[in-house]
């Protein structure tokens, strides 16, 4: 214990590799299936969007994956980021538990997306391509990857979902200032933009498909994807990793980890170092994940197999899903909209290592405010689903009279998100439901899939 | 020498005193002048709108000032700010310099305002006030003491210039998260507003007016400015502070400093503390301060006594001016568009001790633009100038085969100045002229004051 309130590392204290969990998960990994073939899906089903690299860290059953020193010496225009201990939270909450929260905000891009980004960058680059192509919602993604290209002089494209594109313009001047070109989606230059036409507001779902269909099409061209993959998750390990030299500094373990999750990354990146530990009996630790209300994937969503994608132009992958053209009602938290989730993070939910938890729009915001008006920090929208989980933690500890440790990911700061804040300062803020209707339509409309034992 | 590129120090290496330069600058302080009387203004003049221990720090003769443990506590959230290394600039360049940056923008305002913000909030809460009144232009300053307000328990009513008003209703949203009131101005709440309804656009200058009638004529309510003032610029050498650490930290002196100027604060702050060096002949170092071409208040400006604000109601202060209802063209460095300057700033060009250059708004958003691709944080438009000065002095070292080291402080980011990177990719920022008759017309509405010597 110290008085400390926020704890540093110098820059050699950047993790030089990246935790696997694959290797100490139970039982066999599920294989994602070919959707033609239902055949588990092999590199030839990937290498037309991916790099030989990026194909090897997904399916590595190594516990740890070398950073390259290149990507290191990215990291270090921002990491390591600080851990906070947020004491003025905690007096206001009058609770006796210790509160901590990583911050990731303050990479350029204003999240913790960067850290894969700049890894598959560089792992393109190093395989000779000249593109990549990717979908961003709420921009956080296309940022990271936007910037990514420009350290590695790497061309940059991306497809934004319609509705941000025109609420967001501030998010496309931003990759733009990077040097990224920047579609509005549906677009008319693919064909699954074209065939989605009717859906004027468009949705992550085809924003991806017309994604994949210019990598798969164009010589020179790749993929990436910002969430939800193995090797996504991998790269955002770097997160927990500090997390634990920073809380040995603080001298506490934490009882609980919380975080948010849409596609999972950010969430993985900070509980797998400590999943790690629970899984090899060395240490007992809660882990929550907060998701909205408004999209349910872990807590109302079927565990079945499904694409990734609107279109269909995914391997199919072993995951809880909404259906892949559910469209999630338009809450602020964008990067909380997916219909689906990382495979492992869904693995560990079904197989109660891990407890999800939903939470309607109106009480994160009221959450990220009383963060700010103590805590300083604007969270975005999608933190702020933590925040409203830790709060609820905080409460209960205290009403048991315990002093539980819990730790959270502040994943990224709000400064685009202000129109939020300011609807729900004038009570103005919209509170949608999730349609289970919807979802099950959806379900219907899924390829006839294996169960999932 | 050290191949790192990152700085970092722990939070036990926040400065614990202030600098204050007044004692070691040559000859007697010029001391504001109550303009009724033209006599030196004493502390009777500012108690209406200032508490005795700010009226303290303003006039001290101490070469520093303590700053108290409250202060520091809430510094702790966001200092020490990380130095760095500009390798990826100097390589795009090509130069032999080396390139170092300090980065206030990890502040929660997101620039180096909070420094003197919370000092100002703490010393008004002490004093039993209860409301702190204020200005803000581009929204910097507003932010920052609506977040030290919240902090310590504070009201907080902020005059907005009309014009950013209507642009950025993100920052608006910002500072009313925190719990502020935002007012557009010339407003009809204050006599000075009514009598400037005319400006519907408004200007700094008539804002400060609204603000500092508002704070003399209701109990309990105190002015903050954020700029200017010897105390405002005492509390910012925090800044230089941590710099001179950490630029020992990286084996290195610098050999010139450069800073953006408005109405001086951030350049006092990284300058002051390297300034009494030289003052004391312990270092020869130069110093460069960057202004904009359209508010060119250092290099175009007269020296003379002057009003702070448009209306007249603040002590005359001697510096250099373009005339106090001077209002500059609408260029998107909000901070750096103010008529007047920090007196010791003045004083310092005057003297010859600091250099001033201008830049016009295109050439300093193509330099902001390059930092961007290189270095990854996207700048605030106000330091693009600094960055601007910098490059030129990069090129300068380049042509003389020298070794330069230059040092800036990169005071802010431009997560809220995206229309303007927008506009100036586009191809569509305006790039106006400063007029010189306009300024000439100011002056002569100037009191009949006294010359400097």
């Amino acid at each position: 214990m110290t008085d400390q309130t926020k704890f540093t590392l110098a820059e050699d204290r950047i993790p030089t590799h990246w935790v696997n969990l694959l290797p100490d998960l139970p039982g066999e990994p599920l294989p994602p299936l070919n959707p033609g073939t239902m055949e588990p899906a092999g590199p030839d089903d990937l290498t037309p969007i991916f790099p030989m690299e990026l194909i090897g860290q997904e399916v590595s059953m190594e516990p740890e994956v070398e950073i390259p020193e290149a990507v290191r010496e990215v990291y270090r225009l921002w990491r390591p980021t600080p851990l906070y201990r947020a004491r003025r939270l905690e007096q206001a909450l009058d609770t006796p538990a210790h509160i901590y929260y990583k911050y990731e905000g303050v990479s350029p891009a204003g999240s913790h997306k960067p850290n894969s980004a700049v890894a598959q960058a560089y792992a393109n680059k190093e395989a000779g391509i000249e593109r990549l192509a990717t979908e961003t919602g709420a921009g956080q993604w296309g940022s990271a990857l936007a910037l990514a290209c420009s350290l590695f002089g790497l061309e940059c494209v991306v497809y934004m979902v319609g509705a941000s594109y025109d609420q967001k313009p501030y998010r496309r001047a931003m990759m733009e200032s990077w040097g990224a070109t920047v579609i509005r989606s549906p677009s008319d230059t693919t064909e699954a933009g074209r065939s989605q036409a009717e859906h004027a507001t468009g949705s992550l779902g085809i924003a991806i498909s017309e994604a994949v269909e210019v990598a798969a099409g164009q010589a020179g061209t790749n993929y990436a994807l910002g969430s939800v993959l193995n090797h996504v998750c991998l790269h955002q390990t770097v997160i927990g990793q500090e997390t634990m030299a920073q809380m040995e500094m603080a001298g506490e373990e934490p009882d609980v980890v919380v975080g948010c999750v849409g596609g999972g990354s950010n969430f993985a990146g900070m509980s797998f170092p400590y999943l790690r530990r629970v899984l090899r009996g060395e240490a007992k630790t809660r882990f929550v994940a907060a998701e909205p209300a408004a999209c349910p994937t872990l807590t109302r969503g079927a565990y079945r197999y499904d694409f990734g994608d609107t279109v269909g132009l995914t391997p199919l992958m072993p995951m809880y899903t909404l259906g892949h053209d559910f469209v999630p009602p338009p809450v602020h938290a964008g990067g909380l909209r997916y219909h689906g989730d990382s495979p492992i993070i869904s693995g560990l939910v079904k197989h109660g290592l891990m407890e999800a938890r939903a939470y309607r729009q109106n009480e994160t915001f009221e959450a990220a405010v009383r963060f700010a008006r103590t805590e300083a920090i604007l969270p975005a929208p999608e933190p702020s689903h933590a925040i409203r989980a830790v709060m609820d933690e905080a409460e209960d500890a205290k009403q048991a009279g315990e002093q539980r440790v819990i730790l959270f990911n502040l994943c990224g700061h709000g400064h685009f998100d202000m129109s939020a804040y300011d609807a729900y300062l004038a009570g103005k803020l919209e509170d949608p439901e999730f349609s289970e209707a919807d979802m099950d339509a959806a379900l219907e409309r899924l390829p006839d899939t294996p169960a999932i034992a």
